[in-house]
């Protein structure tokens, strides 16, 4: 589906003001080309003052206030924040933490979503209030709840202990099948029945493996289920897509969660200084729902900060660049937290568009910067759509859970893929970042890094990917353990992926400080991480181990397999020679595989590729103030200047922006 | 009041030795000079062995036996340390931290001084205490406890949850004026009732600022009541002037504290490396009790210690000048915690006067040579009193307390005080560290750095002092928050504010890392920390942005009213630089408020002048071991050897002092 | 007691497999040469999988199964796992740690061992599995438990509150004696009765000294009691002896510990980097039972590893040398921990023999080539057995209780012992590490460093082996606390001590910092920790003190008596200075007693004496890769090579070892 317009909006809390200071909240909105407000996510307190007496009224009118000024409403459930008469003396139905230290009232996420008298008052409630608002024609959209699990993780209460009970039979069926799977005659971990298998509490050592990644996958489901359940009541009254501001940085299952919902959306606050952190979540977010545009729905218009720490605000130029990367990435919206600067609670140090005392705050400025610009790309951007990479590289919150029960040596999912991610970027790769579930097709490279568990199903599509003509990169971290998160028994990697990929795994093994170097397409380094060792079966060694302790054998290996190709990455390079021989790496496949979607972009300049009718888009954006440029293969026409562009190098200022033509041959 | 003499004493636990230990102790007290005893803080048990049974006859005996060998006592009440009887059993009764953890019997403050019993108790043996020892010719002043809450700080018991919802009814009335004034309408933490305020426990996420910083307020109200209510009962019995051993490094508002008592004293254990962090506390206590002496109630011999840590000994002359600098910047008395080194507990590793085999420690000798120098300097100094500064520094509980909620990046209010502090003792210039509440008459210059919240009263009389021809410098980190701990919502640090310093505040954001360069008095350095944009309006611009997001802007402004001046520092210049700017800053405005208790004394030595009834005397003390030098304007007379000193350059050896006598013009 | 073979074995955990996986293990066990199997350690579920159902068939067949291919057994008692039923809605019978938090079913020691309950089931099963397999003849020693509070150290549960209670009963008789040794009239610690002794748990502030170390000598002598109850059992029913896998990483008392069992073992996983590390455990453990050969009972083939973390990998060649090692330093057996890599739990990642898919790890060809080594070196090993040293270190774990509660600045005991050894190490003198208790018959050399209680039957055996003409060198940081963990208040040490010494300590202060500078034996070098500061009597001043607060004083001293020398080391030299100046002491005392033990072996190879009859055996093994020598002082035989070596100078390459015999003149 094809956005109608880019939006440009602002997180807004009008129960939290006087009448007078709304109004000239609106008067600043419409000056400052903000048009769509998303409301009302803290306020179940305002909404239902009290137990039962629900009334909705103050945001039926805001919602049509700002529809008649021309700014339009994604409309908020207000779950994250139950209200004191939930809450006060309710211990039983707070969250408790992993120390089972059980929460108080007054930050936000601190009621356990699993408690069922919490899900009968939510479902009430947003059920009145999707009666009450879901047909006004201000709302375009609906977010569930806020940012769900941003400062929680599993939940130990007696509810949740119950529900996983309950989901481990359902998972299992029969007690023995769980002490099989998780191999519980360990340590007498062993469970006569399902209502003895503990959360993963306090213990003087490590749980089981299985244990704590069941329950990370049991808590994801169940907060997906919470969401589902909200998303079917408000389906009863409106027809306005149903989204969640998300982000990788919490505790969900983000594939799972957007399957049940209509758009994805994402929360961001990446600093200035690290551009992939920003960038990596427009090329994952385009993928939840590929047919619908995505949303930023929150980021900072300078910096963010709490009563306890603060970012830095971003420079001059800064935020233009990164709403026009991301309406070419594929974003439909760009929406700021917040439109004014709290003046209570532990976030009042925030930035914001208007200061809490009206006036324009340090990043006013670049909001009215980025409406200019979004008025002059919207056109443009909207004749075409994002252009489907050639590169994918598949991103897993189930992996993340993985790697949280088992980080080796602290590694840490997000910072790990990102930073894989990072190499490709600036290589002037056009990629996607895909989730686990999605579809292969169109793909000509596939980087599958940092899965412990590689499950049947991924496996068979990737294969099929290959016997398709792609080349499926696998690792490092790749195999290694089963679906329980226990580890396979018929090979290292499991029998199928290494048959699969012509290699015998002959051992694992953690290479830091071993001395292994690992040398390939003209290159060494050292490696690091956890590592598997190959003997070429039907494969061929791409790589070979020097030193350490497996010198000889294999760190890469390929196998032809139907029209592509299988390329085993048993370890990761490290340090600036692994930098560059990863680099290497890519490049190869890349070029092995055609990739066309590619440039000379210099580092610190992205080129987004958007697909018109007959022709190509280069939005081409300098993300690090220090200008860039990049080679035009062929004569273009500057879309903004409407003035042609001869090909060969075309230079970009700091924070400069471009849209070029190309059209087809 | 002046002081009659300097005394020289030391902490004593008779009840822990037996009678001919405490001869021997008798003994060597006179051997070193030693007369005054502070006893009893902890000797609960031995007062009151079971409960109801008092029996305090040994505590009479000692003082008496004490004053007929010439040394006087400091009674103590021992409320710190509760007995058995008091807590076991009685986990309701027991201090509980932040996380909800209740503490067992055996340490310190390990009971909750809110809890009804305790106070019953504890009123009850106080009163027994001051009837008995309260007039005995010994006691020459009482210590209430020990140390409030050094080791804890906010009580999480019920009943200081009881008492939290009293307290919170008293301030506010009614429970909307809170959930106004907080703004608890954010994240629906909205109260119906009081007694649904929560103490700021365990939370997903950080609390309202609103109810951290209350709670406390709170907290340290009811410690200081606590104070009012054991000094009260001392004062049926007693004469003897009352104090608390203090700290600006405990959980206490100590203005607050000492208004309800008679003198003020302080514990300290700075090491030689950090002098001013040891001088800090003379020109602040000095200012807590104007009309009476202070007292340096506890500082160690040598050195610090205890079973987990311990600093490094003083070097040999160095107590000799920690003691001749305090008692010329108004120490009455110079104490040891403590005479005999503790057999049991877990302080026996703490330097003290003798040891526990009753030998000389390795600090004996320095405590020799300071009590040769307090009998030197003792005449001049009681003849004199040391100097009313005309610089003032303005310290306040308070504003740490709000620090503490909102502490941006681990900001210390101790170490930013201390440190913005050392500047202006460096450069030689007399100060007084004024509490938020002091008098402003017969300062020159006020500085006002990191005050978050500048209350009416206090603007109210910085402007009558301006008026009066003061120059009143505010900030950096001051301003921007309302009383509730809210932010101001007509103008960045409040129009009072604002309008009274003829500027108008632009933006508020931290200039940490943006690249802002502030320009001020011919100097440069980078700008750090939350800061404050202005445009002036009747104000001046002196300092002026370079780079960064707000070029051209001024973050120092000057604006004349009545016969003085108000002076913005919105930003906190960093680095050498930094220094050097601040230092430029502080000259030019002590130039032009013609300050004169100023000298040319060299970095680590100090000058402490005392007023005397027709000539000033200067104390002059290197306390870095370096030795050091100071010019003399004109001919004076050297008081410990009656020679006449010539004026010019005068030197000093490593840890000397020498009191010069200048006579008026 | 020689051995009568050298073993090589592995821990084996069949209860977790399938009969085809275990007739696999059998067959690769003999392939790699391992021969005894130590197994059933958690497997408590296995042998009793509900509440008295008791079923041990399994373990008798396979150990029957083992030893008809030649492989013995170890067997293990469950108790570190307890099942299910013994824990499930049994909070009352778990572990608490100090900050109360109940542990959960689910990892190991998760149960309280002093729970009644646990201990009777305990009884029961180990009952009736000594019947089982006692007799058996494959089983060749028990194992009971696994790695005694290794997760856990002292229990804060009720039923411990009640043990601790009747000990303390036990060993004061009266409360009021232990209100006097502990010196509870301090801070009004005061108990009326034993039952109000709290445990030291959560508190403001720092826990009474005598009720830390005290409470950790209580949990110590608790566990040892249940090694006395289960050793008692098992005695009933079977000859073999039994042992525990300890280490002095772990909470417990050694020393005591093995007193009642029949040999002793440990556990090691140091890393390549840090031989000493695993070397002073292979000294330490020869002196535990001396009429037995200790056990290796544990150590990796590779790396550990677990969820969390891992380890470095092995260098190639270093098993081998650690295995060499350990037997020629005394050690009957060399075992892995394990055999076959976990498929589930929280280790999988260990390093092992076999791999989960049955395949040789990374780790079997060192494991090949142990064997080999040890096939070769066997015979002339058993024909020998390892040289008593002339030079030994008193190592404590009671001295390590005692800084737990006393950490200074978070000193280390094993670190601090670990470093002093290396010391003694590098210079080539062959050493043993010695419990408290030990005799110190044969020895011409004692050092008893950082042992801040001296007992006095420790000082009485001492001065009796000084009399006997031994150099007794006492610290640095021994003596100066009571049995009690109080301070002396006879003298700084204790007057008995100094008495001894022929000194009197002045002071006692932390030197780090005070610019104090020892010099002795014609070097200098900057003094470090706790000190005392010596005034000799009859002693001599050896090392004296320049700068600082105790010039001219002396921080070593010596004084003869009867035959021998007692040496006060009152001070650790710090830096490479200290280090030179540490080694010069040894060196100098070495010499004067003229050690004979002792060779010029390089830095990283070492020399194991053994004594043979009428001939000595020198096992010289290269430990740290870069390979060393040693001069040969006579003519010798290569006892495997067979051929002569000449003297002088002898060549070990990289974990190279030789074995040489020297006959006696």
């Amino acid at each position: 589906m094809h956005s109608k317009r880019l939006y440009h909006g602002a997180a807004y809390y009008p129960e939290l003001w006087d009448e007078q200071t709304i109004e000239q909240d609106i008067r600043l909105m419409k000056e400052a080309g903000i048009h769509v407000a998303r409301i009302g996510e803290f306020a179940w307190i305002q909404m239902e003052p009290e137990e039962g007496k629900i009334d909705l009224r103050f945001f039926v009118d805001i919602i049509n206030k700002l529809h008649d000024n021309g700014i339009e409403t994604v409309m908020c459930t207000p779950t994250p924040t139950p209200p004191i008469w939930l809450t006060h003396g309710h211990p039983e139905r707070m969250y408790v933490d992993e120390q089972g230290t059980v929460m108080g009232h007054g930050s936000r996420q601190h009621i356990c979503t699993n408690n069922a008298y919490f899900r009968e008052r939510a479902a009430i409630l947003t059920d009145r209030l999707a009666q009450a608002v879901g047909a006004l024609p201000g709302v375009i959209g609906w977010q569930l709840d806020n940012e769900f699990k941003a400062h929680v993780a599993e939940c130990m209460c007696a509810s949740c202990l119950s529900l996983w009970h309950s989901w481990l039979e359902a998972r299992y069926g029969d007690i023995d099948k769980l002490n099989e799977a998780w191999g519980t005659q360990i340590w007498s971990e062993y469970y006569h029945r399902f209502d003895q298998v503990p959360q993963p509490g306090p213990a003087p050592f490590l749980h089981n493996s299985s244990l704590k990644t069941m329950y990370q996958l049991f808590s994801m489901e169940k907060i997906a289920e919470f969401a589902d359940e909200q998303a079917a009541i408000i389906r009863r009254h409106s027809d306005a897509p149903i989204t969640h501001n998300s982000s990788i940085a919490f505790h969900v299952d983000n594939e799972r969660l957007f399957r049940g919902l209509d758009f994805a959306s994402f929360d961001t606050y990446a600093s200035s200084d690290n551009v992939p952190a920003y960038l990596v979540n427009c090329d994952l977010w385009r993928n939840f729902k590929r047919d619908r545009p995505f949303w930023i729905m929150e980021t900072s218009t300078s910096f963010s900060a709490s009563l306890e720490s603060y970012a830095k605000p971003h420079p001059s130029g800064y935020l233009k660049a990164e709403a026009v990367a991301a309406y070419a990435l594929g974003a439909e919206a760009f929406c700021y937290w917040l439109w004014r600067q709290q003046r209570t609670g532990c976030e009042q140090p925030h930035g914001s568009v208007i200061s809490a005392w009206g006036k324009p705050t340090v990043g006013f400025a670049a909001v009215l910067e980025v409406e200019r610009a979004r008025q002059e790309i919207e056109a443009p951007l909207l004749a075409t759509r994002a252009a489907q990479a050639e590169v994918a590289i598949t991103y897993s919150d189930r992996a993340k859970a993985f790697l949280k029960t088992e980080p080796h040596r602290k590694l840490n999912h997000r910072g790990l893929m990102t930073s894989f991610y990072e190499r490709i970027l600036h290589m002037g790769i056009h990629r996607d970042v895909i989730p686990e579930g999605a579809e292969l097709n169109g793909y000509k490279v596939l980087f599958t890094p940092f899965m412990h568990y590689v499950s049947d199903d991924y496996r068979k599509r990737a294969e099929a990917f290959v016997e398709r003509g792609g080349i499926w990169i696998v690792g490092p971290l790749t195999g290694g353990r089963t679906e329980q998160h226990t580890i396979p028994t018929d090979a290292a990697l499991g029998r199928a992926l290494e048959q699969l990929a012509g290699v015998e795994t002959l051992f694992t093994y953690p290479m830091d400080g071993t001395g292994a170097i690992g040398r390939a397409f003209g290159l060494s380094a050292p490696l690091s991480l956890w590592s598997a060792v190959f003997e070429p079966k039907e494969a061929t060694a791409i790589g070979v181990l020097e030193g350490g302790l497996s010198a000889g054998k294999a760190f890469i290996t390929e196998c032809k397999r139907g029209g592509g190709k299988i390329v085993m990455l048993g370890s990761l390079p490290a340090g600036e020679d692994g930098d560059r021989l990863l680099q290497r790496l890519i490049g190869h496949y890349a070029d092995e595989a055609r990739v066309a979607l590619r440039t000379d972009v210099t580092r610190g300049t992205i080129v987004a590729p958007r697909q018109g009718d007959g022709y190509t888009l280069w939005v081409i954006v300098n993300m690090d103030g220090t200008g860039g440029s990049v080679t035009l293969p062929q004569e273009g026409l500057d879309v903004l200047s409407h003035g042609p562009v001869a090909p060969g190098p075309l230079h970009l200022g700091p924070y400069e922006h471009r849209i070029i033509r190309i059209d087809e041959n």
